[in-house]
């Protein structure tokens, strides 16, 4: 089984928080990916340099100075940072964009009908290189800026950075990908902890969907949850960074009967 | 053959020179290593950031803020930006810092007699990362950031880090490094280009050191040369970044008869 599990900047943000999880990490048996985001230390950075952030449909544009900025921030201050730490937990980290080893390679988006600059989106993720990694017990720590190709550095989405990790790896073993969020699952009452929903296939998505039951930001996660899934990802969770110890807390989004 | 090369500053500060440089280096037959200084980016940077440089004997201090900024500019944007433009040129690049893969451990220099602050001298190379990767193919890219093991990123010596990857790559095959500077080798007369002294062994060295012939900045790199010779590195050169391509450019350190 190859684990692998995304953060967001959530978990970057908080000192304790992120101290736990990385020792949670660490202990996760088997094979496993690290997919980060970047939290806010990005903004911060970037209103000390005074750049100006520049949002269209409440969407960040990622001009040319602030792909540089989040390079550097991803790539080097958080990824570094999160490596470092994990060595000493007993996990060999390799902290890695996806133009290392041509680990994974996108596309720009187009500029219509919205141009967001410098972002593309995942195309292919080289097997070889992550098969070479993975063989060599290395955990690849993987934070979501890619390349196309072509010379050029793309700022890119986690979310779909972790899931296309996880399809990439599935011609190596059964893949479980984790997403760690806030909540402890996908709630039924967003305002109630404890109304996680333990278990999603399609036709509970579709009762969950028609029902009007789910906060709306997270029908698009559960339609890339099911993707992956139907492209051969064995499970997809969605729970807290919290919780990544315990193996059945939150949500399992799986083909599995109800 | 395992080619270790060292680029300073001036080729990352040189868009042109920079470019023609990553031809040159994909292009090199066999395994083969990067090893790249950060250039004045992040001055300029640091500078918008509004960071003061301590200097301390006319050498700089790492202070925190220090530290974080040579992070993001030289594991971040500098490392990204070479190995994404290496990738379309038919190389396998992975951009790494010592802490990826826990390829270069350091210890933290002495606050005595003078407190550099956060800054390591490479004690270890990691053998089983280095042979995981070359022989996968992949073509380490490697900034002179590392960690302690426990936790902390150090800054540390580009040049320190160069002779350490050479050195701890000479189990697996017959390693030359190539230390590319501004000059086109080690100069007899330091105004002359045309001065260049084509091979140095113990007995031209101490010969040069004697009749002070050798300019004093170049002491230093010559009996570190030497030592990573005595210690099993096969050649070492110094040479112009423009003259890679060409294979005798440059002075070749090594322990042949004259």
């Amino acid at each position: 089984m190859i684990t692998v599990v995304k953060i967001g900047g959530n978990v970057i943000d908080s000192p304790e928080g992120l101290e736990q999880f990385l020792i949670d990490f660490a202990a996760l048996e088997g094979k496993k990916i690290l997919v980060h985001g970047g939290g806010k230390i990005a903004t911060r950075i970037g209103e000390r340099l005074g750049l100006k952030t520049t949002m269209i449909n409440g969407r960040r544009v990622t001009d040319k100075d602030t792909l540089n900025l989040v390079t550097m921030v991803y790539a080097g201050l958080v990824n570094k940072d999160v490596v470092a730490r994990l060595l000493p937990l007993g996990c060999d980290a390799i902290g890695m964009c996806g133009a290392d080893g041509g680990l994974i390679y996108s596309r720009r988006r187009s500029p219509e009908p919205v141009d967001f600059g410098e972002v593309g989106d995942v195309e292919s993720v080289n097997l070889d290189t992550l098969r070479t990694l993975l063989d060599g017990d290395l955990t690849p720590v993987v934070c979501a800026i890619t390349t196309d190709g072509l010379g050029h550095i793309l700022n890119t989405n986690a979310d779909s950075v972790a899931s296309a990790m996880a399809l990439g790896a599935t011609p190596l073993d059964e893949v479980k990908l984790i997403y760690c969020f806030e909540k402890p699952g996908v709630l039924l009452d967003v305002e109630n902890d404890d109304s996680v929903i333990p278990l999603i296939n399609h036709d509970k998505f579709h009762e969950l969907k028609e029902g009007g039951n789910v906060h709306q930001g997270m029908l698009p996660k559960l339609e890339n949850a099911l993707q992956a899934v139907d492209a051969g990802v064995k499970e997809v969770w969605i729970k807290s960074a919290a919780s990544l110890a315990i193996p059945d807390a939150g949500t399992k989004i799986c083909n599995d009967e109800l």
